[in-house]
């Protein structure tokens, strides 16, 4: 509370890293060429690795030190097959929402990985965990699945610093999804990964490269009030 | 589709990095060392610094490529006060929560930097985009959310690289705070954050060295079927 002599650099804790610029450097080049892969080359990961990927993960900040990330790690062919099914039901009908030029577009992006992806993991959020004693979660539940989505993201940019792709497929019904794995009700889907070596690597996103979408200047989403 | 003949690296873009060993430690150190920080100093951040951390954060993942994060920098002295209500009106309900010797503890935690971080952000998701045409948004709207979760993310990471701290703060009623910054009504609130120099440094979590809660083994969190 007393901030009478407080030093000028922030109270070092022992062993505190200091990043330099060439770090920075590099992190900012890890940020531009993370990809959402869809292509994956089917040499299985090293025995181990996703579990290694997972452990750093679940160093991600959660509500509360709540840690609701829960990781499915998917090896049944049958149930990856349900999943495969599950997303070319809604593939189809996510189609019919499209107009015809985008459809055809649509039809041609190669949406999911899940055919050659040698790693896929669901992640779920456990909206029940009484890890946290429910802190920060009272006036917006809905933090416990932000927090699972940044240890989502925390994977992906450690995958990709080791070269292994990621790719986030959404067009998903959670609560089949739910079903087809056999987790807990108040397990809430947040996405199905697919992991493994890209094909290829690049530093547009591929919705980009095929004329889906295109990046706005950040300038647009900002506001001052 | 073709697989033959298939390169055994991925086929590098123009200018693709690559990330070695000692990039991969200090990246672990960056998310070991990441804190959810509630003590700043008042010392500003240099002019644009803000919106070149929100530059980064726009690299981030997003769902169709739809690009629905909002940052909102607040700097009117009223509405930031009208928001450091909204929080103890918010925090006190949740103390109310707590078991007795569990809400002792609440209060001494320091829940807000609303008071000294120099530089404030309210980060919102604009569900109404039409950028991304609908792309992964069919099952599963959230995912909008879920995108400018990570965003947040991102920033998060690229300020503590550059020695600079953020807190998140969820204790607040997303309505009140949507009023208070007179944003479009689809705008859904993801989170108001406090960025500045922290008071001090260290590798565990506040919350765990306060007696809150502790991190579990990643072991843990993963189930296999």
């Amino acid at each position: 509370m007393n901030r009478v002599g407080e030093v000028s650099v922030a109270e070092r804790g022992e062993g505190a890293p200091e990043f330099g610029p060439a770090f920075r450097e590099q992190l900012y080049d890890l940020l531009k060429w993370r990809r959402d892969v869809r292509r994956f080359k089917r040499a299985a990961l090293p025995p181990g690795t996703i579990e290694r990927l997972i452990g750093i993960a679940c160093l991600s900040p959660s509500v509360g030190l709540s840690e609701p990330w829960r990781f499915v790690i998917v090896e049944d062919e049958g149930r990856r097959a349900a999943i495969r099914q599950c997303f070319e039901v809604c593939n189809k009908d996510a189609l019919q929402m499209q107009t015809q030029d985008r459809a055809a577009l649509y039809a041609r992006l190669k949406l999911a990985g899940l055919d050659d992806a040698p790693c896929q993991i669901t992640v779920f959020a456990d909206r029940a965990t009484a890890q946290g004693a429910g802190l920060g979660r009272l006036t917006m539940p809905e933090a416990l699945d932000y927090s699972v989505a940044i240890a989502v993201h925390t994977l992906w940019l450690a995958a990709r610093a080791e070269g292994i792709g990621v790719g986030w497929v959404s067009i998903l019904d959670p609560r089949r999804i739910a079903a087809i794995l056999d987790v807990p009700q108040h397990w809430i889907f947040i996405g199905h990964l697919c992991v493994g070596y890209p094909v290829t690597e690049d530093d547009r996103p591929a919705l980009e490269r095929a004329g889906w979408e295109h990046r706005h200047p950040p300038a647009a989403a900002v506001l001052y009030r």
